[in-house]
């Protein structure tokens, strides 16, 4: 067996050391030396160096060693190693001469262990003695280099794919530098809840890959291939998984292999501080925490009592028309920021700050919900949860008298605000009364915020979004809106005082699309919609109309009692239904450029958010501008 | 039996009608008049009012009808309806409730057909006979309005799931208003070569709705609603599964529709176009052609000889790169053209064309390829066959002595010029000699062209390309190159004259992405690689260096001899073997902006394009450019 090595970062390794973190080169975009940096600055201990990688870049393996060296990395692995072991003779020393190239090639690397996959070969012979007798050869040659390998069954194997068969053939070959390696990919997408792995003998278990994947239906190489995931954005039981790891006594690092097509073209740094996170989130996790981890587990998120506000940016032309929305719907400017044009206006226990800020000739018209404030019982404890699961934190500037208010920066560019009620996080303070009252007839609180998502950042996102405020990803849904279609996943606690809405495209757009970036919103709860809906159209709300086709269909498919079709129709007010109970709710138009509100009543714990009506809503904004496009011009 | 009814066009149907054309709205992205203006703007016959676009329009169903008929389209199916038949007690009744209102709704629309589709309700009862008598009891419904029923089995229909058994039911069901719709995802997809089509009585096939898709091993449901393509476009028979259903005596139009991811998003426009496009290549390849289809079929595409040549837009920054990339080639401007500022370099019979355009602040250092020609048997019916298949024509200022080149645009804005060698077509009257002779030592023609694919327009261009001049689409490929997957896919001619190879990225990017548009080439071929990169190097020619570790991985993988190795490291050449032969290449670096050209020898038959060094070659090119501008900071 391999003797203990020394923590490269100094240390001596103890009985029970940190487990290390590390991520497979092939998780990331870029040419290597973009990927080892990214790796490095999101803080990994380790990287498993990708083939492919290696062989583009114009880096040697001695400059690889070195740079690694430089940023703090050890090599944990080089891989992969394919179709080597049972073939027939001389296609078995092709393969040995191969296996030879690729251990001289980690001398010069540094590397000391090599992963070898189960062969995908029409030529292998299904025979385990001579596939563990192989894999003896090999070992053999590398204990020679002081290396050893790491033995895997892929899922898709020509004659091994579990890893129960591969364990089998590891032990048949019995050698000291032959030992097995898990990818959780591998073993959960052909068992989710796999039993026996903590009775592999202790020392035999040479490497971890983690992936996460969702649940599809399909070839499980081209499952493996696209659709991976870091842990946490999946469904797999990823604790459950590692805790089986490390009770059969594993010790090396909690290593990432993710092929995503999406994170493969995507800026390396936060993709690699994304996978971080993902390792962070997963130890955290595990409920029974191995002594060596505890150091690593960030703080636990404090309860969320609900949105603190939402803060939303205007300029001189989206300016009025969110005040007049708001005005209309019954909120009231009763505070102004002591030092910075921002109003605050109120109803009930819904706060919205509006931003006053510079019409600039690029975003003329502009209205966005630049901040999101979540009121903590700890913020403190929030902000180092944050800080933790390295979201990167904002210095705003602030005079002394203000509210030292924690924020963080979203993948999707969103500010968010950890508030509470004691001295320093009291945002209310920084705001000097106008002298008017709130109202409190008509609207409650923010029931949710719903965030528009950037193509490449949607998955990074729902991780960042439920890791730190310590919410559940609800499942992803997807649907067909007019100008493609939206995934929509929400993050909630379990008693729905914050819900954030994260959707985008599910492509990319072409060059075809109405607005660049999908609108935002924020909607608000009332306890009666329909006396709401006739106030606003009284106040002369600008309540988004919806099409007669609508309500033709939900006089079809739900036979609604006439009275009250008849005045959802009048009012536009839509409707859904879930196993729980009813949603009735509204739209304003489009509000600035790209955002609007909603006022929903939930009936009976309805708990979804209409996604139905999605499409409806979107065509609808889309008419509304037209048809005011269409007044311009005429005017 | 429904009567005959007139030709909306006009005419009277006589007894073999040209069969019309369809397509529902569901294929096309934007709001229901959008997705209208598309397909008649398209030539389409009709159209299938999807359920959904309806819905969220804000157009009446009488609008909808008038709007229909000033476009000259007919409405020739509403659908879908769901989960209607085999439902028991109040849940039938409900069902039929709902039916009688879309009934009422197709009324009001002027549709006389619905499509039923096989129910997935978990309350239907497995039973035929009662399918059938709801069946009958909704076809004596529709009768009474002049309506009538398409019953369609879904591919994941709970109990009917099958062509066959729906047919079954529909004999069953015994009414004049009831027939069956085939689809040809759904029969194709459970069984590629079905019979007993054209064996369904005559009259009872009362819609056709045709879609292809590539073969994937998925659910078939997600397979359905992400991945369907317009005909010709996938891997389905669709000309012998049209066929059978014309043998079947169907007469009503072929109507597409196909649910695909980026066609949902993609400009409706060019969308239609190339939906078009797919059907008039789909009625060419009924190689028995239906008396009443004949004259709808293009001209066919004349032998075409190779490219005439490939022209390349340069500037100020850009052209003398290019100048001295091809002297170094060994090319020679033999001569300039007559009235514009385009010099014609030759070399052998490889032909380039450079374009000198003004340089532009947005476009600075811009080369890319502008044009590329072929050189056709008879060009007016190339021309014509373009024209016929809906390529938009480009009308280019020329002077009367010019060749009147005919010339088309591209999906991706490349033009196409069909050229030839006779008065008028023949390109080469326009150049005036420079009075220097071509060379024709190191390169011969070109091998092929490379063009960059927009990411939502990959699929349109396959089918127009193809199309249009006549070469058959190979297979396509995706690899992973540094900053994420590309696909590829070429289409060349079976003697291998004319070889376009289209590649672009799978995901459109997001932020991160060193280049916006992939770089395109021009690749010329030699019998004499070794020979060709000698002299490369002695004339200073750009190549592109390739780095140490994929020659030491070639060795490990190829075992190819020492001496060979070492020429090709020292050389730059790079290696591919397929079943045929083996390929020798090398690349130059990026010249401009985003081009650059290949070197290639072809051995014992090489069919492909040496895809595995794609990543090699883009990781080398990113390299290159980093040292470029390292060096430029120093100086």
């Amino acid at each position: 067996m391999r003797t203990p090595r020394h923590d490269e970062k100094g240390s001596t390794v103890t009985a029970s050391p940190r487990l290390r973190t590390g991520i497979a080169t092939v998780c990331l975009s870029g040419m290597l030396d973009d990927k080892l940096d990214a790796a490095a600055a999101a803080g990994f201990d380790g990287v498993e160096i990708f083939e492919n990688d290696l062989i583009v870049s114009n880096l040697s393996p001695e400059e690889i060693r070195r740079r690694c060296a430089d940023l703090g990395l050890t090599i944990d692995l080089y891989q992969p190693f394919r179709d080597y072991e049972a073939l027939p003779g001389a296609l078995h020393r092709d393969a040995l001469r191969r296996a030879c190239h690729k251990l001289e090639l980690m001398r010069r690397l540094g590397a000391d262990t090599l992963l070898v996959c189960s062969t995908l070969s029409p030529h292998a012979i299904d025979d385990d003695d001579l596939a563990a007798e192989h894999l003896h050869t090999l070992a053999e040659r590398a204990a020679g280099h002081g290396m050893r390998i790491a033995y895997e069954a892929l899922a898709w194997g020509r004659h091994v794919n579990t890893w129960e068969h591969a364990w089998d053939i590891v032990q048949r070959a019995d050698h000291p530098a032959l030992g097995l390696c898990l990818d959780s990919f591998h073993v959960l997408s052909k068992n989710p809840a796999p039993t026996g792995i903590a009775d592999i003998a202790a020392g035999k278990l040479f490497f971890l890959q983690l992936a996460d994947a969702p649940v599809l239906d399909m070839d499980v190489l081209q499952w493996s291939r696209h659709h991976r995931l870091f842990p946490g954005q999946g469904a797999f039981d990823l604790p459950g998984f590692v805790k089986q790891v490390l009770a059969a006594g594993y010790t090396g690092p909690l290593s990432l292999e993710v092929f995503n097509d999406v994170f493969r073209q995507s800026d390396p740094r936060p993709a690699a501080a994304d996978a971080m996170r993902s390792l962070l989130a997963l130890r955290e996790s595990l409920t029974v925490q191995p002594d060596h981890m505890a150091s690593a587990v960030p703080p636990a998120s404090p309860p969320l009592r609900g949105f603190s506000f939402a803060e939303v940016t205007v300029d001189d032309e989206s300016g009025p028309q969110l005040t007049a929305a708001l005005t209309a719907l019954g909120f009231t400017h009763i505070g102004q920021h002591c030092t910075k044009p921002v109003q605050l206006w109120q109803q009930d226990s819904s706060n919205v700050l509006l931003n006053w800020a510079p019409s600039h000739p690029s975003t003329s018209n502009n209205a966005k919900i630049a901040a999101v404030a979540v009121e903590s019982d700890v913020p403190q404890d929030s902000a180092h949860r944050a800080q933790a699961l390295l979201a990167p934190r904002l210095h705003r500037r602030r005079d002394h008298a203000e509210a030292d208010l924690n924020a963080v920066a979203a993948p999707d560019g969103t500010h968010i605000f950890f508030c509470g009620s004691g001295p320093g996080t009291d945002w209310r303070t920084d705001f000097t009364p106008t002298g008017q009252a709130a109202d409190r007839t008509l609207l409650r609180h923010i029931d949710h915020i719903a965030l528009a998502q950037p193509f490449d950042r949607f998955t990074e996102s729902t991780l960042f979004y439920s890791a730190l405020l310590g919410l559940d990803p609800l499942d992803e849904i997807e649907y067909a809106a007019p100008f493609g279609l939206v995934h929509s996943r929400t993050v909630a606690d379990s008693s729905g005082r914050v819900r954030i809405a994260l959707h985008g495209a599910v492509l990319r757009r072409g060059d075809w699309a109405p607005t660049v970036r999908d609108p935002e919103h924020i909607a608000f709860s009332t306890d009666a919609l329909f006396s709401v809906a006739r106030a606003l159209r009284d106040r002369g709300a600008p309540v988004l109309a919806i099409t007669d086709n609508y309500y033709d269909d939900l006089d079809a498919r739900f036979a609604l009692a006439p009275d009250l079709l008849s005045q959802m129709r009048d009012l536009n007010v839509l409707y859904d239904r879930d196993e729980h109970g009813e949603l009735f709710h509204l739209y304003t138009e489009i509000l600035g450029s790209q955002m609007f509100f909603e006022v929903l009543q939930r009936v009976n714990g309805y708990n979804g958010y209409g996604a139905a009506n999605a499409p409806v809503r979107m065509a609808a904004h889309r008419q509304a501008r037209e048809q005011q496009a269409g007044s311009d011009r005429l005017r």
